[in-house]
């Protein structure tokens, strides 16, 4: 099993991720996409005139402020546009593609946050009506039932809180929930680099290999977003999942170069 | 089982939908929901610039130009924003909702019309580039998969293609289709009308009963959208559906009241 976590920033290839996902699929490869959205939400938000807000915590982690109507833009572009853009994509080369949110079947599911602490010019705030969380479980059985069928599932944020209510989370971190829970062998985080950098952005300075007893040790590396990946990588990795991979999404055979290496290799 | 649709326009309780859904859900009424999203595409389309475009064919028939634009901008309010709003109303009242399109696992299946015919000043015009078609085939072993296994499915346009493009199709006519294909009791058409009304808008003009071998000719009262439910209505009774309900979804209980033929009964 290859769980496939493919984000939404700026420059990803989707069509080059789609045909590489058919031929493994055609081959037998058991494999769950799932996919993010973040560089389409904000140009969206931005054009129905309701900004992207992001708050940065106190230990430094980045994320996106999701009241009720940033969650209604978030599930447009998550689950309509981007999810169903890749379905369409699988079903032209044949591959019977399932999407759904962590929504759908409660496939995604964890405790609601409703307070963010966000630090601004230096000083702690709190930010009340955020819809977020983290995924603290995953509906296997949903899942296997679509495996099992010949479906392969196209998974997305937002996930369930235990009431039911749609909260944002981490994709590669639900994509590390989902590799743990399936016992996967290895989990694939691609994104719009082609590795952890050692010397961000200067792409000659790719750390080529992290051992799974160390990756927290390399957080100090990861930028921004990175920083998640390599969070959802440390857990991954405790979980038992075989590998994790953050490798580069812009290129011809994107998955082919992750699974031969190309890219950061934690194991 | 009962087929649900619900419309798109503006005026529908989608709360009062879910709880009634819920309470015939708990005492293991088989049911499928299938809605639109018209009236908030239109919309979204017009706040991102791109004003929606409608066609009335020839024989009087009114539809929605989609080119490859407005169909991204139709998945993202279709899928997106209705879809999963319906499915987090249903998951917090406890019902495992699972929110699909017809183009996931090619539920909803038909030809590509990529050609439509356009009246306008009283000529006809050809116009190219339309992303529709209308629903031929349902994939009956996914949503018997996901009853069967407990999960309510919430399924919404578009279909796919025979080559599995994304296409817009008439969410009347492909809840029937549904309907037949799953031998459904009663198909359940709720909009923003009491039913079908002899004399539009009187809603004191409603229709009480039409007999199925009959449906037809009471095309004549059907103005605008209610064209093509009365043509999904002939189709489903003709198809072996026990019944067709066209019936008011603005009000509180609208599923309780249409079952109990308050509405414009088919049969």
């Amino acid at each position: 099993m290859i769980i496939v976590k493919v984000g939404g920033s700026l420059g990803i290839d989707y069509d080059a991720i789609s045909r590489d996902i058919a031929e493994l699929w055609q081959v037998g490869q058991k494999l769950i996409l799932v996919h993010g959205g973040s560089a389409e939400t904000n140009r969206i938000s931005e054009a129905l005139g309701k900004p992207p807000k992001f708050v940065t915590s106190p230990s430094g982690y980045t994320s996106r402020f999701t009241d009720k109507e940033t969650m209604e833009i978030f599930q447009m572009v998550y689950c309509g546009k981007m999810n169903k853009g890749i379905v369409e994509r699988l079903q032209i080369l044949d591959v019977n593609a399932v999407g759904l949110s962590g929504l759908d079947g409660r496939i995604f599911e964890g405790k609601h946050k409703d307070k963010v602490r966000s630090v601004e010019n230096g000083k702690t705030k709190i930010l009340r009506g955020d819809h977020t969380g983290k995924v603290e479980k995953i509906n296997t059985q949903l899942i296997n039932l679509l495996l099992d069928n010949g479906y392969l599932p196209v998974l997305t944020p937002p996930a369930a809180s235990y009431k039911g209510i749609a909260i944002n989370v981490d994709g590669d971190r639900a994509a590390a929930a989902l590799a743990i829970a399936l016992k996967a062998d290895s989990l694939l985080l691609l994104s719009n680099v082609p590795g952890l950098l050692r010397d961000f952005p200067d792409e000659a300075s790719l750390i080529k290999r992290i051992p799974a007893n160390d990756v927290e040790n390399y957080l100090e590396f990861a930028k921004d977003r990175m920083k998640k990946k390599v969070l959802g990588a440390a857990e991954a990795v405790a979980g038992g999942v075989g590998r994790v991979i953050f490798a580069d999404a812009r290129i011809e055979n994107p998955l082919k170069n992750a699974l031969n290496g190309k890219g950061t290799v934690v194991s």
